[in-house]
């Protein structure tokens, strides 16, 4: 059998160029929403709801769900906590479920609707996701979320991470430049990633709204073993 | 006054989420377009038409015209050449206007109509744009064609080599995440860039048509002093 192919895409943009259809997508923004994410789910979450509209928040919150929601860094008036992965502690979230409001995160799970299997990753979850991507013996694209359809360099180098891991297993191979690029990023950031990310736009803008506590926590390997997959929309905890 | 700033942008299906408006926008598309366009005007050639389709391109050679056409590698069989940089030799072009039949390049052409100026960049002419690009103080937005709406690294790398310089300069600045990744790929590429490349796809795709005979020629910098420049839809030789 012919070793599956990896490929990432940059941005939101370019998905549409990507095929998805029976290929396990892995989505992938760091800074916060992937890492929340994860976090939430070690935590003990039952399952989190990715809500698009402010207002569909409101909604699940005056139903007695928990909710996750902020705005340019201000947690809305109506909700539980703000979108940092140290809000979703073990006391307050333990088999809860979660309406965690993202505008682009929900666009970005519609989008790979017509996946095999879509999963949320990040450092925090990076060896279990990439021994599970090795045993599907499938196609897998790394999705970097970008912001607001740019490319970012803190999901790509990620992404170069994921990758580099999977060919270096031999069971993958690839014919993607944004694969080779991200590798290349991801080996320059290696040493010392936190020194490498300092440039990234967006850990200046975390910074700038006082949000940018949880930068180095997000760029720890292996806080959790459990890799958030998308089912019927919403996210559940999966572990192999 | 505040120094301009330097943006990339990976993939044209990026590129609405800039702001092209009163800035100098560089088409960078190496394997072959862009070079090919460099060196036809340091050969003489008058003026170039970018010509989206087959069509509107024999309708050009009916009128007289001379015609640069190819299909995936071939030839048109109404065409005078194909679409390599070594075509363009002074016998053939000098003073004449070529219709070049580009599908992609003509749609990005048409793209940057917003812009203070768009520029053809390539390796062959990086010294003397580097230079005007300086002169002018302008914000730059460095546009790389990529292939079918994805990232490429050959135009990446050509990129971050054009940002480094600008940079380097003193004169500009960035805030813009695609000019960090594509200086950090320019800086692994820079001691042997036709070495580098060899993992690049189209580099592929073009060895597979037999069409790789032009590649060490177009990493080579500073062939030509010429910037064509889109005037009314049009390339024109521009020398500072």
């Amino acid at each position: 059998m012919e070793k599956p192919f990896v490929e990432a895409c940059f941005s939101p943009a370019i998905f549409s160029r990507h095929n998805c259809s029976g290929v396990n997508v892995v989505v992938i923004d760091i800074f916060r929403a992937s890492s929340a994410i994860c976090a939430a789910f070690e935590n003990g979450a039952g399952m989190i709801i990715p809500v698009r509209e402010v207002e569909e928040a409101r909604q699940y919150k005056e139903k007695g769900f928990l909710v996750a929601a902020e705005r340019d860094g201000i947690v809305l008036d109506f909700a539980d906590f703000g979108n940092s992965p140290f809000n979703f502690t073990p006391e307050r979230i333990k088999d809860r479920t979660i309406a965690y409001s993202t505008t682009n995160g929900t666009k970005i799970i519609e989008m790979t609707s017509g996946s095999h299997t879509t999963a949320i990753g990040s450092f925090l979850n990076i060896s279990a996701l990439v021994s599970w991507l090795i045993s599907e013996r499938r196609d897998v694209l790394l999705f970097c979320a970008g912001w607001k359809d740019k490319f970012n360099l803190e999901d790509t180098v990620c992404a170069g991470a994921i990758a580099s891991r999977l060919l270096e297993s031999g069971e993958f191979r690839t014919i993607c430049d944004s694969v080779h690029a991200a590798i290349d990023l991801w080996k320059l950031a290696e040493p010392d990633p936190l020194k490498y990310i300092q440039k990234a736009a967006h850990r200046s803008r975390l910074r700038d709204k006082g949000l940018d506590d949880c930068i180095e926590f997000c760029l720890k390997p292996d806080f959790t073993e459990i890799i958030p997959v998308v089912k019927d929309g919403n996210l559940v905890p999966f572990k192999p």
